[in-house]
């Protein structure tokens, strides 16, 4: 069976480290108890992740490896990552350190279409580093953005590309921009015969981002730069492996995207986006959150925001039976109640369990104001 | 001029707080130094970010509220994103606390379609806190997970989701899980009088899930679950907003992406999805990073790895002029330098610092070993 390889460093001390790996390979696979992961054959030997090695780390705290199952991911990108990386991302304890996909799933991502040769290839810069700048700032009109470009070229810059905040401005609007700083590399090739390449700046939803990188490769681009963190991994491996014909630089804008405190992201953000129902971990969970962030959610979800309809809260990530009456009493009616492991502990026993779990939360309902 | 407020927490002292401030206004927006921003008077006025508060945060610290104009974010998710905490989440010492878009963004981001009331619709749940559950573990197949689901229906739960780690798995791919799921609500239904929500998990790339979304909803699902920050962002708004005619739920997962170690997200997952150039923010630049971490993102990158081609590492994040040999000497041939606002700090003199740029680098390159 292959495997999928990832190392954790996990802030704990020796003596709990087995527990908490072993508690990660479940949560990253199957995500319930042990009891009901090892219930079922198949789930225990090919679906359940397992641990391969701990080692203490030189500047603290515990090395872990742990290998999963390739199947887990279903050769899929968005389920390669969430398998790498997706709850385990939430414990703060928890820092992903290096990935080892075994050759059918390295097969399946793909990797560079046109990597260091093929950016050789396209400056004709051979045997030295290759030279880089941007055009900016921001607020610039389009001719001043194409003159610097023209600037830059002349000066036999490699790859000019735009300031990663470029986008569709109406300072400098982008099929105006990628005209202009084209033809301007064009006009310094002429002058000096250095090709320099321009890369425009592609931002937005797939829909966006796919209208102007066609746009961008009829005008005659030859690279292209993205923000991979913030247009999405996966529609960033699609761009790459099936959509661009011309290689792809990748910025690292909102590459630390986590520090985003969780009542912004969870509380504001999902729903300005568009969730109709958000599910975040709750306090009284395996993730460690506290119950006044978990309120400030809540109250984010449901508050009056200009005509934004409401989100409904889902507290969730280990909320059980006994916890529900709690959960109730904090989040009020306009909530979703998500129990999930907890209601198959006992194997014969589900249906009657979720029976008591639907009807806890409507007694602690008839006790709400 | 309308203005999008964000307010982050910063980890520097009072005394500090007021430049990290405006640094971070700038970043945010013009990325340029201060005094190439000030030099046009559009830039300044309509495109440069500035400090509106500064007070003490009770829990130590400060906090900053910046004031963007609107216009800086084109109305784009994505450049919303960018605009909020692009290059700013890199920094170690700053979290995103809050974020009060002006009413042009509101409109254009849109929120929730459906929201609380459309969930209460779709499950027929008035007056009370919803109920949800998971079927699960990955690894169960199909007759399994969807016995299940009529179990957990039966009991009068509201909505039975797809566990999160549920994708096109070969135990239960999810063409086969969402028919058969779907009849094992209704058949509950039938029962019991109780209308189950059955919500599947879309994950994947942009063309996958929209796939698989169109396949849900001709098999008449009435709600699903997706992962935003696995599936990215601005495809989730773009789901939400155009694609989706049902409510969608937000799973958490990936939420903490940023604890990925610079190497790891940098130097090798980047590389793994198709990243021909990757720019990582480089010692000697305005971001914190060691130079140890920086030759190991540049390692992976570059190093053999299956079939994969190498990608060219682009040190960058405030590399000038002075510090190029050096960063050439770090990183040697096969690797792009990426110098930005530097080159502008003489308004006259862009065509000449770029010059020393392009000879800087060649003259580098011709002592490296």
């Amino acid at each position: 069976m292959e495997l999928l390889r990832v190392t954790y460093h996990l802030d704990v001390d020796e003596a709990s480290a087995e527990a908490r790996a072993e508690a990660m390979a479940r949560e990253q696979t199957v995500e319930v108890p042990r009891e009901v992961a090892l219930r079922d054959p198949v789930v225990a030997r090919e679906a359940l992740g397992r641990v391969e090695k701990l080692e203490e780390d030189p500047e603290g705290g515990i090395r872990a490896t742990l290998a999963y199952p390739v199947a887990t991911t279903a050769l899929d990108v968005a389920q390669f990552l969430n398998v790498v990386f997706g709850n385990s991302s939430l414990h703060d304890d928890v820092r992903c350190l290096d990935i080892d996909p075994p050759p059918s799933l390295l097969a399946a991502l793909g990797g560079p279409c046109f990597g260091v040769p093929g950016l050789r290839r396209a400056t004709g810069a051979v045997g030295r580093p290759l030279t880089c700048t941007a055009i900016k700032p921001m607020g610039l009109a389009t001719p001043a953005l194409a003159a610097l470009a023209g600037t830059f070229a002349r000066a036999g810059i490699d790859v000019v590309k735009d300031d990663h905040g470029l986008a569709d401005q109406p300072w400098s609007p982008f099929r105006e921009r990628v005209r202009a700083c084209l033809g301007a590399v064009e006009r310094a090739a002429d002058e000096t015969g250095h090709r320099t390449v321009y890369a425009p700046n592609l931002i937005g939803t797939p829909r966006r981002v796919l209208d102007a990188l066609r746009y961008a490769e009829d005008a005659g681009v030859r690279a292209v730069l993205v923000s991979p963190m913030l247009i999405g991994l996966p529609f960033f491996s699609e761009l790459c492996q099936r959509r661009a014909s011309v290689p792809v630089l990748a910025h690292p804008a909102f590459g630390g995207a986590l520090r985003f405190a969780p009542e912004a992201l969870f509380g504001r953000l999902l729903r300005l986006l568009g969730a109709d129902a958000v599910i975040f971990v709750s306090f009284g969970s395996r993730f460690r959150q506290s119950e006044q962030s978990c309120r400030r959610i809540a109250d984010g979800l449901r508050c009056p925001w200009g005509h934004l309809l409401p989100s409904l809260p889902v507290p969730a990530g280990g909320v059980t039976l006994a916890s529900a009456q709690k959960v109730v009493e904090a989040y009020g009616r306009d909530a979703m109640l998500l129990v999930g492991g907890d209601l198959q502990v006992d194997e014969g026993g589900v249906l009657e369990r979720s029976r008591r779990f639907v009807e806890a939360v409507r007694d602690a309902a008839a006790g709400l104001p």
